[in-house]
This record gives structure tokens, sequence and C-alpha cells, in this order.
């Protein structure tokens, strides 16, 4: 949209250069309406100025009630209204509220200061940012931990281009085709940055004629979506999808090892109580059938079902009927069927092999071909699930219907449970998408689950936090000190550890002071701190202090390796 | 340029739609001049098409030959021209060469097929690749040895977003800005993907108003330059950086460290001889100083140096002297100066303590303040060297100069003896790049290095070729076997192993060939087989082969782990 719109401006702006004046008049009306909103972002009429006005009032209230020493509870509360304001912000323009001049400390900065402020701005591309030490340091420990699993199944990993040449991703997304990053047309390919790790692993297999894989790809995605501070929504985050390619008999096994491994990594990061939400597209297409959905409906109506864990039916309901012109019985119709779920624990009132039963019992729906096909896999599916010890994770849930188009049989996504952090994964298999990419259409079927690792990343960092943990940024294990500047002996020793295999750091001041180096041992949590001095150096000896204990023993020079590596393994 | 040609070609066409046709006329010869070079890209005189010609005509040859039987080695120098000729057209194109008709094998192919050929191309960016299984085995092998070796020295790790807003890179890169890939303006920010990891780190310590940090960052960057497959130049690549900043009495201390470093990280991966080659760009401005050269043209003249490893003097000199118009007196000082190198070893007639003893001889040169400043960081760099037990790596190397202009001290480049692949590390001093991000101009001095992975990648790949060794690219330690069916008895023993830590992977066919499983052992190099069996699984035992030595053992079923685990530790 915005791309073309911005064409047509060049496109008028151009044609205006090659005509007099008259003519220019006459053309500059026929400008396309859609040109229009571009022009109107910056008016001062728009939702971001008006919040920027709100903020700017409410921070003159909060400095009015803070210097007039108001009540503790009355600023708190103006406080907060203003955070909220500020947050509002953020979610809608990516940035935070800059300060207005009224609110500015340093209003009466120097003249030389504004203008090297206006050379550029220091900031991100609107919704992306920065990882710094701690957080890489959560994200490192969850790549970890779900790399170990991965690999425990036998994947290999492969890496693509961030970018694709643009014809290759287009029509694989629906409508959400528009969130897809283009690159400048620099009298090369038109590319465009990769919207998931699917569509490549798909014209990966394709290219390479590949007939099966098992093969796990972590990389960054890109989405030209809103982003949102609140709700943790990035333009640029990271996708983390094991997938299993190939023509195999034994169809639902590969299925059911996608469930096994969701589990896997769940249970290994212990985030707390999760359940795998399983189901089926060719059951949903068999219901929809039975219910009197006309076939090219579908996917229409299939979509309003995806609806169902954040709306009430009435409401699918209505987008059903009135928007998507279903009959109303037929609506309620489906809207008992995808009323069915099962599971184990309080939270489900029946079984999942009670489920299957019902369904089969059910002589219309097991009399469609499509239906008693989608059932039989889910039979299939749990079966094995329940050989893999993670059947009691898994709720068949007939209203599970996953946005994408591409799904053809079983789909999948894992919730917690009490949590609002909306799927941690999903997935299902895709037969027809490497078909897509052959030039003689043949088909490489697939099943893969894509891990949400930011949300996981979230809620590591909010569950540390509440315990008061912190992660450690660094694996530094001593740090070489002395006080008495000794750069190169502490250099020295510094090499032995690390010819030793041990982390070691030491100070680049030239003189530091004992006391700050103990400080940075507390700080950065190493354990172990190393104190040089020229009189335990004449006697063949070093220091060696236990930060934990403050513990300190003298050790021969020669076996500093070996007692620092014992002290290592004891704490 | 081309951006430019092709929306001024879409704004022609958009103005003939506005236009009748007696205007059209008019107008379309008016279309800018600048749009004809996009044009004359297809025509069949440009070296792609002739290329594509010659290769056709060879084609043609070898298939003469074969067909009539030639002589071996007359066809095989036949194939290798033809070979030769494709390799250059994939240098030229980025791209394989397209068949022509007549050396098209399924010449005959339906209309149907051709048409789903002509849908889409199916290929990577120009300049861009997948990497596959074995390709990501060598490269997490490479990164695994490097980030232990960054870890060992107390570095964190950050992450920073793949694009930057295109001001920030503004200004940094010279005459290679040009090689910035830019997005489309989709009607936000201008932005462009990062050109390397040092101006991102910039932004980055100046954004936080960080006074400190030791950091590694390894990540993709991009350039838009022409690619090469035969020297290995690619538009995307991988960059592998550890850089300290900070403002430190003990200066040499971390500039020393990056050197000990980059040793670690060549030693460990035992890839051959290499030297690490050290200068100073503050020697450097003071020997140009010394010689003659206005300040206004030291950066110039330090890129005709930059080209010392690659031409012999007298072109350097004539750039010099002809291009930047210096006097030819003056050449030939500074030509004495950049030929003094030293080092260790047979390759070098001086060490490096006298090569820093004959600059400080030298009083004229000594007597310069910058060239006095280069030489005695320089002495201290070794001497701090020689503390790590590096110094033997070591070249002072005064025609050492670096390509990019924001190196203010010590620079770096590592290069292996004997092999011509170009330097697999290089880096240097920046004291001014993150103040040029700081609103104040608050600098953060920063040293950092930067190693060429992708060369080290093609190296280890070389040598592993050479010795006939393949790199596993699955951690897989057991096959769950059967020569019966038996999925699910499969499934429960590789979930047995899983849930023992043990990876373990089972064929998804239903009635596995057991011949196949054995073969699938030794492909992948799966070291343990676990065979299961009606009968056994009844007598409560399972089979247990060593694929090495085809060794069988009964195994009680409760011992499963214990014994595999037992057989991984005697491998």
């Amino acid at each position: 949209m915005t791309t073309l719109s911005t064409r047509l401006l060049s496109a008028t702006y151009l044609c205006q250069l090659h005509f007099p004046l008259e003519q220019q008049k006459s053309t500059t009306p026929a400008a396309p309406a859609s040109a229009a909103p571009a022009a109107s972002a910056a008016s001062a009429a728009d939702p971001a100025s008006e919040l920027l006005a709100q903020i700017g009032e409410q921070s003159t209230k909060v400095r009015g009630l803070k210097s007039n020493k108001a009540d503790k509870a009355v600023i708190q509360e103006e406080v907060a209204a203003l955070l909220e304001l500020k947050a509002k912000y953020k979610d809608l323009t990516g940035e935070d509220p800059a300060p207005t001049n009224a609110s500015k400390k340093n209003f009466k900065r120097s003249a030389a200061a504004k203008t090297q402020d206006q050379k550029f701005q220091l900031k991100n591309p609107k919704g992306m940012r920065d990882y710094g030490p701690e957080k890489m340091a959560v994200r490192e420990l969850v790549f970890k931990r779900i790399v170990e699993v991965f690999k425990r199944h036998g994947a290999v990993t492969i890496d693509t281009p961030v970018m694709e040449l643009k014809e290759t991703l287009t029509g694989k997304y629906g409508e959400d085709s528009k969130l897809i990053y283009d690159l400048a047309d620099q009298g090369g390919e038109l590319l465009a940055l990769r919207y998931d790790l699917t569509v490549p692993f798909a014209r990966y297999v394709a290219m390479n004629s590949i007939k099966q894989i098992k093969r796990y790809h972590i990389a960054r995605v890109y989405r030209r979506d809103q982003p949102s501070v609140t709700t943790g929504r990035y333009r640029e985050f990271y996708q983390c999808d094991i997938d299993i390619a190939g023509q195999f008999n034994g169809k639902m096994m590969p299925d059911a090892e996608c469930v096994k491994i969701v589990t896997e990594v769940l249970d290994g990061l212990k985030l707390g109580d999760y359940v795998v939400k399983v189901n089926n597209r060719k059951l949903l297409d068999g219901i929809f059938a039975v219910c009197g959905v006309p076939e090219a409906s579908f996917r229409a109506i299939c979509s309003a079902v995806d609806k169902l864990d954040k709306q009430p039916w009435n409401e699918v309901k209505a987008e059903m009927v009135d928007e998507k012109g279903l009959p109303a019985e037929s609506a309620d119709r489906i809207g008992e069927y995808v009323q069915l779920r099962a599971g184990t624990g309080a939270n489900f009132s029946m079984p999942n092999a009670d489920l299957i039963a019902r369904l089969k019992s059910i002589e219309e729906l097991y009399a469609n071909p499509m239906a008693k096909e989608g059932i039989d896999e889910m039979e299939k599916l749990l079966d094995y699930c329940r050989m893999m010890n993670c059947e009691h994770r898994v709720s068949f849930d007939c209203s599970l219907a996953r946005g994408l188009d591409y799904y053809t049989g079983v789909i999948y996504e894992a919730v917690f449970v009490g949590k609002r952090v909306g799927s941690v994964a999903g997935g299902g298999r895709y037969d027809n998408l490497v078909g897509m990419f052959d030039a003689k259409g043949r088909k490489v079927p697939c099943v893969g689950v894509s891990l949400g690792v930011e949300r996981l990343f979230t809620i590591m960092e909010e569950q540390a936090k509440e315990a008061g943990e912190t992660f450690r940024e660094t694996a530094t294990q001593v740090l070489v000190a002395s006080g008495q500047g000794m750069d190169k002996e502490r250099l020295r020793y510094c090499t032995r550890l690390w010819e030793a295999q041990i982390g070691a750091v030491t100070s680049f001041k030239l003189k530091p002071r004992l006391l700050d180096q103990f400080q940075q041992c507390e700080t950065e949590q190493i354990p172990l701190c190393l104190v040089l001095g020229p009189d335990e150096l004449e006697r063949g000896v070093v220091k060696l202090r236990v930060m934990s204990t403050r513990e300190e023993i003298e050790v021969p020079d020669a076996e500093m390796e070996a007692v620092v590596r014992a002290k290592l393994a004891e704490l």
C-alpha cells in the first residue's frame, strides 16, 4: 500500500517536470486519493500528537504537585497516569515520548549541544531493540536448552539468507503479506526480508531436491507490524523451528514427535503448567462440510473459528453469519462441535480417548471421508503421544484452528495455564508448501513446530525477577588483582589461567585499588580473586581469595592452576 | 542510480495512464537517458550474454566429443574449459548459467512444466547462499571454539537489530558507503542493513551511555558488493567481533589482549602457521609528517600504503606521486619506512624489539610527537604481548595501514603463512567513533578485532576434505530399530533414551527393513543400534549393536539406559 502510494507520488512529481504549468494544474488534482494518508500522518490532529499534548499537560500537573509537596499518594496516582500515557504513546509510535520543552530539565542547554542533537536521532529502527548482556544471557540459556532437545531428536540445522526473492514469499501469507519488509530496488532483484522460517525451509527443500530431513532453524524474522511494548510485539524477533519433511507411511510418528519435542522443551525450562492443544484441519473441514458450509468458505469459516480463544462464541457466530453469510443454523451446528475439548486433569470434563470415541459415534460425521481421516489421524497421534509419555500434556481441542492457510492436517498450539502470554508454540502439518516451489509440483509432506522463544525469554526474565535472581553475563572465574600496580605480572597470571582453560580478567588500570577489584568480583559474581603482591611473588607464592567465604589461602606459585581448579570444583 | 532509473521508468509508465495517446508519443522520447542502462542490461552484447554464448558453444563441443567417444584426456580438457567458463559466468552474475536449449537434456518437456518453470526462479538472492547441515556443523564448531576464548576473557555478548537508521551508517565507511543495502521506504524511517558490527557497537555504547564494556558479537552483515564464488566474497556473511571500550590508563593492555585473543583462537583451531601484523596509525601519521606529506593528505597516502600487500612498491609510489600529487622524494622516503618489518623466525631479518630501537634511533622521527607516541605505544604493546606468551606470533610491520578511516592507534591484521586466503582477522583502536554518536561528543575509546570467520570455515572445510574427514551433522547416539514394525515400541524406547538425555532416532516407516536401519547408522555415523524384537521383549531383553565392531549384546530391559551410557563412554 504505502509503497504504491509513494510511487504514485513520485510519478506525479516527475510528471510535473515534463509538462508546462497549466497542465500541471489539471494533473495535480488527479493525484490518487491513496496518497493522502501519507501527508496527514504529520498533522497535529493525529493520535500521537494528541497523546503528546496530554503527556505535556500531565507532566505539568505532576511537577506542580511535587513542587507544592502534595500528598505522596496523590502524586503517585498522577505519576501512574503519566506513565500510562507514555506507554500508550510508545505503543502507538514505538518511541519514547520526547520531553516537551516545558518538562526538559536542562532547558537552557548550549546552542551547540542542540545543534548536535539535531544532527541525528540516536535510536533503533521502530519496533526493534538491542539485546544487552543480561538479556543475552537469558537468551543463550533458553537456546542452549532448546538445541539440546532438538539434537537429542537427531535434528540437523541449516541457515538461509535473511532475505528471499520477493516472489518466494508472495502468495504464502494471505493478508499478512502486507507486513513483509521490502528492500530497496537497487538495480538488481526484488528482495524482501524473511517473514518466517517455514517458507524459506520449503524453498530450501525444493531447491535442493531433498526427500527427507529433520532440521531445526533458529533465526530472526521480520514483520512490519505495529509494534507494541506492552504485548511484546516487535518487528524483529527470533523464531525457533523444528520441522520434519518426508513421505513416511508411519505418518503420525513425526507429528507426534513434534508434540513430544514441545513438551521436552517446556518441561526442561520449568516455566509452569501448560497444555499442548491439538486438532486436525481435515476434521475441521469435515465438520464444516457436515454442517453445510460450502467448500469455498472453509478457510474463511476456519479463520473465524481461530478467534474463539480471544472472542466469545456469539461474536464468532456473528462473524460467520453476518460477515461470511453462513446460515445461522450451520453456525450453531459448528458451535456445538468446536466446543468439544478433551484432556487430562481438572480443567477437562473428558479424556482425549473419550472425545475420539464420541466423534466416531457421530455417524454423520464419521461417514464424511475428510472427518474420518482427521479423527483416525488424531487417534493415532494420541496413541503415539501415549507411547512417548506426553499424552497427559495434550488437549484434543476442536476449536483450535490456527491462522495460516497452508496447514493440511494436524495442528498444534501450546499455552501456559493461567498465564496471559498467548501461545508459546504453534505449528502443524503442511503437505503442499514444498510442491509450490517445485517446477513439477512434486510434494514433500512436512510437519513442524515453531517455539515462541521471545515469550519464553520474557517469562524467564519475569520469574527470575520475582525470585530476585539475576543471570550472570560473563563466565569469568578468576579476577587477577594486585594492590601495587604490577600490570605485567597480572597479565602474566591471566595468561597462565587462560592457557589452563580458566576464565580470567584483570583491571586495565595501571594502579587499581584492591577494594575496587574485590568490588568488581562481587558485582560480576566472579568467585575467585588471585591477589598478587611483590612480597608473595618473591617468596614464590600467590594469595587466592574465595569471594563467597572471604577465605584467603597462600598457594605455591607452581600449583596455582591446580588449586584454582580445585576451588572452582568445590564451589 | 538504478533505483532512480526504475522510478523514472514507472513514472513514465504512470504518466501514460493519465494522458491521451498523442501526448504519450511526445513524452516517451523525453524519458531520461539514465533509464537506458537498465534496458541495455538485457542486450546480447553484454559480457554475461557473451559468456553464455561461449558456454553454449563449448557444451556442443563437449557433447560432440563424447558422442564420438573421443580420447578421455581430450574430453577432460574441454570439460575443464567449460567449467571455467561456467565459473566465470557465476562470478559475473552470481548465478549458475541456465542451460541453453541445445544443451537441455530434457528438451521436450511438457508445456505445463515449462509454464511452471516460468512461474518463478527458485534461487537465493544474488551473492547469498544457504548453509546446509554439513556447513553448519563446521560453523558451529568454529563458533564454539571462538566463543570459548571470548568467554575465557570475561567478555559479555550483545545483539543489535540487523538494520540501523540509514543516518547511523552515513559517513562511517568512506567510499564503501555505496555498498550499503537500503530498505524500501515503506512510509516510515529510512533504514539500511548493517554493514559491519563496529558502527552498531559504537551506536549501542553511545545510546546506552556505557562507560566500559568488553563485548563480543557474532552476526551477519550485508554488503552490496560484486559477489565472487572463487574468492568467497558474498553479500551476506558472518562477522565475529570482540571489542573493549573504556578509558583506561593501562591503555595498551586491552590492545595487547586483542592480539592474545586472536592467537588463542587461531592456535585453538589448528589451521597452520600465522602471523599477527601490528602497526600504529600514530606512527604512520608521524612518518607521513616527517616525509613531508601535508596533513590533509594523510588518509589518502595511508590508503595507498594499504595496497602494499597486493601491489609492488613502484605501483604504490606511482599512485602517491601521479594520482595524489606527492613529490617523488617524499614518496621515496615513505618507501624506506614502510619496508621496515620485524618479527620472530626465518621470515624476518630483525626481532620486534630491534625495530623499536631502530625507530627510536631515527632522531627526526622520534622528535615528532605523533611518531613518538606511536613508537612508545608499540613498545608497550610488544611488552604486554611478551607477558602474554604471544609476541612470537607478532610482526611489527610498518607497511600495515588498514583501509578504514576510523582507526586512531594500534592496528592489527592476521594472515596465514603460505595460504592465499587474505587476512583472517583485522582490527585496531578507534577512539573517536562513539563520540560521533554522542550528542555532546563524549568519547569512549575503543579497541577491537574482527575475525574473518567465513575464511576460517573455508580453510577448515578444505583441510577436512584433504584429510578425507567429514563433519558429523547430527548428535544422534542410538538408532532404535526393529525388523518387525513395532512402531509404538520403537517410540517408547526412544522416549526412554531421550529422558535419559541420550540422542535417539527411529524410522518413521511402519515396517522398516533391518538392513536399511543399519545402513542409516553407517551413513549418519550413529554409533549404537538398539534392536527390538518381539521374542526379546517377551524375554525382557533388548539387543544392542555396536556399529563399529558389529558386536551385539543382549541387555536386560531395565538396564538398557545404563548399558547404552557405558558403551557410549567406551567409544
